[in-house]
């Protein structure tokens, strides 16, 4: 009987001390954590944001082994629980995580670049990628993007602001930093569900060449355009960005550097300098990062093969070999913390629905990567970078940035 | 008889052969050139932008040894004349130069790199660089800078602007990215002759430390701000950047990371993630590069001692090491081309005042330097970097930059 009562009490301390060592690790959020066995504590004496479930022994090793891949993998299956506001406790997660690993530089640097050297984005394998993610079906994300199914950061430019508005004034504020006029050729490396290649032809009465190698998004561009009768000023090519021959006053990619890989990063540029006018304007609208560092490993493995989120000094690989004179950063981070939770709430409202098209499983893995998107621009560990430049002779450039916040 | 045809003739075509490799080398600007024997000819087949006159043969000599340093000393000297339209001919050359070394981009990065291991800059070093450009005496700066005394790009938000009222729009635009609040505690780096720091005291009602180690500088500014009753919001301190310990809701520097050395940033950035509170913001407004090079060696020789231009790559070695977010880069290139323009048209009108006080070498040696950075910002050789930064994790950064271009 006393034999039992000790060994219960040891095995409960040396989990409690395994588990505490762990949120060490993690920063020391502020929630409390429950375990297989029913024991429950908080991590600090504050207040807990929310409660993770730990509903067996194995999560624990799975995050030990790996903090990233073994807590996404435990919560899509279900063995990991989060009680209270989702996105409040992915936040503190992500904010403690952030507090902790402040002072690292030289090993995420190098991680980094090892990674880039052992990702190298074939032709194939971009395709491989890029079906992976976007060739879910259109149905997927109608569910929960805005009616013009834009899958990228959008611009509040007012606190007001709707996802649809802010998706609007992000097209538009994209559109006016390039200074399109009336019968000037664009080519976008990306496009997406060409909803930027629509309202740059229908707003700005540009002509655009299009090009995106997911066969889903293309299809539903085609048709889309079709239907606004936009089919003779959009072009939408089903090909890779390497592809791409043609001259252009503007060039710009929305959302794609994020899957191009660092190694490709000068191929980029020099496509881009044999592309653009003299007097053109070019603009890449990315994920980016504070410093060097790879993307979370959970999010490589079931959400973005092949991805990468540049820091500042990464992206100048595409831009100071070819000695493009970089015109104008800026930072959206809260736009895109913003735009993260509101589709996470779309998102939510739509998930048995999801899980009916996929399983429950895949509808956690989702859920859990867009509450984690959020938090990572919350938190600054991802910032989203617009970057405006041109061809260093170009004396053509806009005088001051006034012109960006004119009404038209 | 004969002969002696011959010789000459000879002679004539040997000299013109090798002016003609000479400016291919740059670029073959479209100038005409007269040697020293009167023998004079256009370089291409349009209209020459003007005329270089040179008047002895050991100029070539110089030139081909260093085209920089023995066209600027030759200049100084009077033994190579410009005929036409100076900051014209000026231009015209460095735009040649800019075309024709379009695609060079690991020589001058390696040199970039060579050059910042060999310039330690030490705190005599330092002391000893600022000395000799900035002591050279209130009384000469002056003669030709805006009344102010704002030896940095200005800012023309107006194409009407004067010289004066673009330096206080740049003034302003700097006081408007950072967000300054009454009674906020600002630290400034390389001070110059104080107008921002008295700028920002008397407009934006901050209390200011100020940074400069010229010793001349900081004598005028103390001066000035005791006569604008300021001396109680702004203190001046005649020190190097490095012994800045105070803390600091803005830190601000302007115009003086030309100076830090490239082998300093990463300290300059642990001083400023030292200073600078979680919640505030930072600029760095500096001349740079669009892509990594070594300053033009007459300048580093002559006029800036220890000088660098970094490309925003080299400049990433400031913020990513400490995690700063890069919030805001703007580009003001083309106002630089026209502030340079207009301090040489200030210094041509007093030219003689300032042969009387040096001598007519060292007048001739500014004026190239003046005319040089106009053309080099005018045909992209120079670029101008306002950076705008926060430590990663402060979440009240201005939501848009609309409130950069908002009426006060």
């Amino acid at each position: 009987m006393r034999t039992d009562i000790r060994q219960r009490l040891t095995e409960r301390d040396f989990n409690r001390s395994i588990m505490r060592w762990f949120m060490k690790q993690v920063g020391n959020p502020r929630i409390s954590v429950r375990l297989w066995n029913g024991d429950e504590f908080n991590v600090t004496e504050e207040r807990p944001v929310g409660c993770m479930e730990i509903r067996d022994r194995r999560v624990l090793l799975d995050m030990l082994r790996s903090s990233s891949v073994g807590f996404g993998e435990s919560y899509a299956k279900g063995l990991l629980e989060i009680h209270g506001d989702f996105l409040a406790f992915i936040n503190e997660i992500s904010a403690a995580l952030t507090q902790k690993r402040a002072d690292d530089y030289w090993i995420p640097k190098i991680q980094s670049m090892l990674y880039a050297l052992r990702r190298i984005n074939t032709l194939d394998r971009s395709q491989h990628n890029v079906h992976h993610h976007y060739d879910l079906g259109n149905d997927f994300y109608k569910l929960w993007l805005d009616e013009r199914m834009v899958y990228t950061c959008a611009y509040y430019d007012t606190p007001e602001a709707t996802l649809d508005e802010a998706q609007v004034a992000k097209l538009d504020h994209v559109c006016h930093k390039l200074k399109l006029r009336p019968g000037q050729k664009v080519i976008e490396a990306g496009c997406g569900w060409g909803a930027l290649a629509m309202h740059m032809a229908e707003h700005y009465g540009v002509n655009v060449l299009a090009y995106n190698n997911s066969k889903e998004q293309v299809a539903y561009a085609r048709e889309k355009a079709a239907e606004l009768g936009l089919d003779d000023r959009v072009t939408f090519v089903e090909d890779d960005y390497r592809k791409i021959e043609d001259r252009c006053d503007a060039f710009v990619s929305v959302g794609m550097l994020e899957h191009v890989g660092r190694s490709h990063y000068q191929t980029l540029g020099a496509l881009i300098k044999r592309s653009l006018k003299p007097d053109g304007l070019a603009l890449i609208h990315t994920i980016g990062r504070s410093y060097p560092a790879r993307m979370d490993p959970w999010i490589v493995k079931h959400i973005f093969p092949g991805g990468h989120a540049p820091s500042l000094s990464e992206m100048m690989t595409i831009f100071e070999p070819h000695r493009f004179s970089v015109l104008d950063v800026e930072n959206l981070r809260p736009h895109y913390a913003r735009t993260c939770a509101a589709w996470l709430k779309n998102f939510d409202a739509v998930a048995d629905k999801v899980k009916d098209m996929y399983s429950e499983e895949f509808a956690r893995m989702w859920r859990l990567y867009l509450a984690g998107s959020s938090a990572g621009f919350q938190s600054g560990t991802l910032q989203l970078f617009q970057v405006l430049f041109a061809p260093r002779a170009n004396n053509s450039v806009p005088w001051t940035r006034e012109y960006q916040y004119l009404e038209d």
